[in-house]
């Protein structure tokens, strides 16, 4: 019996427990689910006889170290920052983890231990990144064994509500953290550009997006994600003269977000003492010299220099910002009042679904003759719970996770899954679950 | 005798040493000069008998507490994150401190020990804050016996080069911290405004400015500065409707720096790491999406929508940005990059002046009559030692330090100085040194 430990049991663990608990019985698993929440983990656990909830608080070492003794595989879906705790406890007692978070420079200072420990620390394998990595790695590998040199890629993902629910004038609502959404595009973007480095400061990142088609959708906009430079060696694609990764959104959806960055409703370096008693039409109003409470609308059109009647104006509109209602948040940031606002206006409803949307545009070189290869990917969500966030997030970790443990995947160290090794069963097995890439 | 310790003997220190020095025998007063560079410090005392000078590592606790222990009052110039080291020391031998910085956090904290050993901890006495609060409060004061109800709080400051040797198309020379000027208004300002608390974030503060004229030197404008809202409760202005501060520069100065700001070359948060190799023409690319070593000019036209022959085009290229010469610093920040450019470009030369320039606009109503006050501060530098700026920032501390050793003032805790007892004194010395307001 092999005993596989999975840390956070909140919105993104769904699928994944899902699958485990599904193969638990041929793979002869023991799951336990653990969680701050135990009401939570049991809900996760349901009536099944392989897996048990556990309530630990993943700050009391002692607890969790002696938890993860008895591991055979620890998959944390802990906020990035805690994974470093669990990593480490898994190279003390050599077991393998897996995350499906960006390798952060605390991560990576831990190679050469995992390796000494001969465990695998494997990150960057869920959605984006992960399933983005294990695509583009098994496009550009065939384009170069056929004798092909990349000369471009780009790569687009997004989060966003599925098109028959699609129903705000910002074509968008929360499927995801809507703290990170928010906070997106606060620091400089990097990129390749025919062969130039690129900055964008957070100023101009929503300014400068890119169109983006994807076949049976239409038209998407994309804005650039923070690094994409850091790519290009691993992905081996040196002989790209561009190289950009970029989130994906509906049309006009970052000029209109930029609005509100430049009004500086997103900045969450300060708090407003008196936040709880305002308005939002106070708020609007203090970011608008000369605006009162009589002329903010002649204000706010003159800022934007869009008529009131304009779509964009009336985007801003319909979120609330112009209305006589109280924030109701004591010392909150700009930020946090404009989430809070949001996660009411931008609500995915019961019943409503939410969607993926993936799309790698390459271009390469082969007999002196250039060629383009696309591919595109789109996920619905079965429900609010079985949404098409953690069914893409959850599922590459839970695959991951039996190939580690039937001893398919074998790797130490610091990794992100970039090698066939990882991309040909895990992409093999995604299809089964109907997450396929189309070529066109 | 009176023993006077000085932490620093750095630019802003040469015209308070001089007062201390020249004032020494009459008020027998002995005096150290401390600094980590000994040659410096000696340079300053040069051949009095008065003084000495000292070398210590100012994070050796145990020196530094020997030291203090020894004085009657303690004068810091260090940087601003050091006072409170200082501070500390003078509570625990209750010892007199005088400072020019704004009181911190940290420093307000201290407030009930300083009270408790009996101690004054003076800070925001140099020229801004300091010689603004002395004379503003005068303003307000006098306005207010004479039954006068402020309604309008404005006050702006400047460090700029003098007239005579204003012949660079920014009308600006580096006359104090070249790091200050770049990295200002990187944090949301806030100020009142017809009785609304107003932000402007960081990328707005320099697009948001107010024209100011100054008798005999004509037109300025000003950005935002901080905070000015926590200065209304401590001025007594709770009346007013508008209270702004701001930071003086002459005219379309801002409108072009803001061009730097949203390329995103005042960026301290993150290092380009082959920037020794780069040329600024590569690095001013960088920041252009679609710019290359050939379209650069057209690129840098689009993005600030005027002409290659506009003015504002041309400051740009006169700072050197669209030149192949080597950046020739390694794993500099964007900001960092700049200023090792801006320090070369803007120098004021051997043998020119600085000039310090201060403006309040007070408007009040007395008899249901509204009225105006304005007064202004012009002050020139004697020479490259003696400027302005460093007898602006110096004389109001050694002229405090002398009334506190004569016990005129009599003052507990932590302050800045606001009423009569600091101002009446001050300004009237400060007078005979020709730093004196013009009322208009």
């Amino acid at each position: 019996m092999k005993h596989i430990i999975v840390f956070g049991a909140g919105l993104s663990s769904s699928y994944l427990i899902k699958y485990l608990l599904s193969n638990a019985k041929k793979e002869n698993w023991q799951i336990s689910i653990i969680d701050a929440n135990l009401e939570l983990a049991q809900k996760k656990v349901g009536k099944s006889q392989f897996a048990k909830a556990i309530a630990i608080d993943i700050n009391n070492k002692e607890e969790r170290e002696k938890l993860i003794q008895t591991a055979d595989l620890v998959i944390s879906l802990l906020p990035p920052t805690l994974h470093i705790l669990v990593a480490k406890d898994c190279i003390k007692s050599a077991k393998n983890l897996i995350t499906a978070s960006y390798v952060s420079e605390e991560m990576k200072s831990l190679d050469k231990a995992a390796q000494k420990a001969g465990i695998l620390l494997l990150n960057e394998i869920g959605l984006d990144p992960g399933i983005d990595h294990l695509s583009a790695m098994q496009m550009i590998h065939h384009i170069q064994k056929d004798g092909g040199e990349i000369t471009s890629f780009k790569s687009y993902c997004g989060g966003l509500v599925a098109p028959e629910y699609d129903d705000n004038p910002w074509n968008y609502k929360f499927t995801w953290n809507p703290r990170n959404v928010i906070l997106a595009g606060q620091a400089t973007a990097t990129y390749l550009e025919n062969k130039q480095v690129k900055f964008i400061p957070p100023n101009r990142i929503f300014n400068q997006t890119v169109d983006v088609m994807v076949p049976e959708l239409g038209k998407f906009e994309s804005y650039a994600n923070r690094d994409s430079l850091g790519y290009i060696s691993p992905y081996g694609i040196d002989s790209a003269h561009t190289v950009l990764r970029g989130t994906l959104r509906r049309k006009n959806y970052c000029q209109n977000w930029n609005y509100l960055v430049n009004l500086g409703l997103t900045d969450d370096t300060y708090k407003i003492a008196n936040s709880e008693n305002m308005t939002y039409r106070d708020l609007m109003a203090a970011f608008l010299s000369g605006a009162n409470q009589q002329n903010l609308e002649i204000q706010l059109s003159r800022f934007m220099n869009k008529a009131q009647t304009s779509k964009e104006f009336q985007r801003i509109k319909w979120l609330g910002l112009l209305n006589d209602e109280k924030i109701g948040i004591s010392n909150a940031s700009p930020a946090q009042i404009l989430q809070h606002l949001l996660t009411q206006k931008w609500k995915l409803k019961k019943g409503e679904l939410d969607m993926i949307v993936m799309k790698h545009e390459i271009t390469y070189k082969k007999d002196k003759k250039n060629f383009k290869a696309n591919s595109s990917l789109i996920v619905k969500g079965d429900d609010e719970v079985y949404t098409a966030m953690a069914k893409t997030v959850g599922l590459p970790m839970a695959i991951a996770a039996k190939l580690i443990l039937q001893g398919k995947i074998v790797d130490k160290g610091v990794r992100i899954p970039l090698s066939p090794m990882y991309y040909e069963p895990i992409l093999k097995e995604l299809a089964k679950f109907d997450i396929k890439f189309i070529e066109h």
